[in-house]
């Protein structure tokens, strides 16, 4: 069995309890928390919520522990600092600042010996896996990362701050069209306009000025004003009933050429359609998690990206059997 | 460079060669034929085309042998027999003998601390790796694969086995429905019949009697009696002018339920549009004769599959490049 701890109890450490119930060879030991432990309550009965002061108590109880923390200002201390006595995974998802998130992380690990695996979910993570496969087998071509429809956090965050705004959620939407153009090989320059859209449900408060809501939320800098952005208003009711999932996916597409005159057309596409978006990054880092408990058991230490990890390290089944039934 | 060598200039050998002129770190020193090498004409200029007489000669010039030979009776010979001197490639695909292929390969390998790779392409290859990894993600699922629309080469053979037919090619087409169930996560239970459909473009001799080659085909047993099929009688100059290229493709799904109740569905989705099967299948292969070039200097001998080959090793990038940039 491995014995995972879990570091926050939000929405993405909920998916590591739940995930953790699905695999057979995995075992949930402890959750930790900065807040009150009493204040926290887990849906697994009989593991214990223990305060993040507890953690090094804990360190030969548990093989694995997932940091669930975010990474503003969460992992970049958490993961270099825990990789010191665990084997450890992060979800790390602010792509420019991986390089800097890496080295830290790897000089905490090869010092203590231990498996630490960042940035994983789905993307980074299976999109950034399936970019480097595409890229690997047709070296010339042209990446597209499409995301969603889904929900993003930075995006609703971003609407609820504007004044008169009670609540909102917003949809990152690909455009049909772009995706349409792509899939036919006619390897297009797109705009951010041309691919993306942005939908807003929004809850005004009473009175709210509704023209100047719609107004600031399309012209707001960065996260709007360079997408056709539609705004929706409608009753705390209908966002409840209607917007409460935390649904999400997308496309990752590589149009290319082979042949000795580069004559025929290849079209690698892989997509992801999710209920939850934190229960499906939670279950890809259950996956890694075994490969961090595999590879540091082997003496692989230091620090790790999907990149780096040999696939049948991912799954519960030995090499015979996943050459007999997968391949 | 990675000198590389080709043994079988059919088709996939053909691929080889101009996957080589794709990939900037690697060089063709030699192609080698069981024919007589003055029959044969590459396209790169100044390589020679030796005999495979001559290949033990080339042991030192050689860094990875790419084994082109067909599944039924050329690689479970050459595999094993070639990794005893060279670092190897190879594409075998009869699934249900791979273990056995496998183990001899494998023995040899580690005998002469050489790397192998086999059953590289895409399929066993890249859905393969897709059915593994959305298996590690999704433990509680349902995988699907379906082929095509795409030429059969083993379902063309048997068309022009049947008497009075001149020639013929047959694709196979995923029905839409079925995938269209598939998305939308109702995880059906399909028949053969129910995923694939057959269509068949013959050539008939003159005077033949259509209506009994009609017959013929779509009752053959395992080619085409579990299939709607569907036969049309063209000419050899339509054959020629519309069915003259190799393309197939296909896709890879995994629907699966995340959440303590099971309540969130979730579709991984991987599909391949190729124009040439053998050209798409080579630059597969010469990804993987990078990673054989790695691993075999990095002291990592024996008999590999994709499964085992972190994909880092792929990429002429590296590891800082690719998580920069792919991450």
């Amino acid at each position: 069995m491995i014995r995972i701890g879990i570091l926050g109890y939000g929405n993405l450490g909920k998916g590591i309890e739940s995930a953790i119930t699905q695999n057979a060879d995995m075992e949930l030991k402890a959750v930790f928390t900065r807040r009150n432990p009493d204040s926290v309550t887990i849906r697994t009965v009989g593991v214990p919520v223990l305060h993040t002061d507890k953690l090094q108590e804990m360190k030969e109880e548990i093989d694995v522990l997932v940091l669930c923390g975010g990474s503003a200002t969460d992992l970049p201390e958490q993961t270099p600092e825990y990789a010191k006595y665990f084997n450890v995974v992060d979800s790390f998802d602010t792509h420019a600042r991986i390089p800097e998130h890496f080295a830290n992380v790897d000089k905490a690990a090869k010092e203590s010996g231990k498996t630490a695996v960042i940035s994983v979910g789905w993307d980074p993570g299976m999109f950034s896996l399936n970019r480097l496969y595409a890229n690997a087998i047709l070296p010339e071509g042209k990446d597209y990362t499409f995301w969603g429809k889904g929900v993003s956090q930075g995006h609703s965050d971003a609407i609820r701050r504007v004044e008169g705004v009670k609540n909102g959620k917003q949809y990152t939407i690909p455009v049909e069209a772009a995706l349409e153009a792509v899939r036919r090989g006619e390897n297009p320059e797109l705009t951010t306009r041309e691919k993306h859209i942005r939908e807003c449900f929004v809850v005004a408060e009473e009175g709210a000025d509704l023209a100047k809501i719609e107004s600031e939320i399309k012209n707001m800098p960065n996260y709007f004003a360079d997408y056709d952005t539609t705004v929706h208003f409608i009753t705390e009711e209908e966002l409840e009933r209607e917007h409460s999932g935390i649904p999400h996916g997308g496309f990752v597409l590589r149009s290319g050429v082979t042949g000795m005159n580069r004559e025929h057309k290849h079209l690698i596409e892989y997509s992801l359609k999710l209920d939850s978006n934190p229960e499906f990054t939670a279950s890809v880092i259950a996956a890694y998690v075994r490969a961090a408990y595999r590879m540091n058991k082997e003496g692989m230490c230091g620090c790790k990206t999907v990149f780096d990890i040999p696939p049948a390290y991912l799954c519960a089944q030995s090499g015979e059997e996943l050459r007999k039934n997968l391949l």
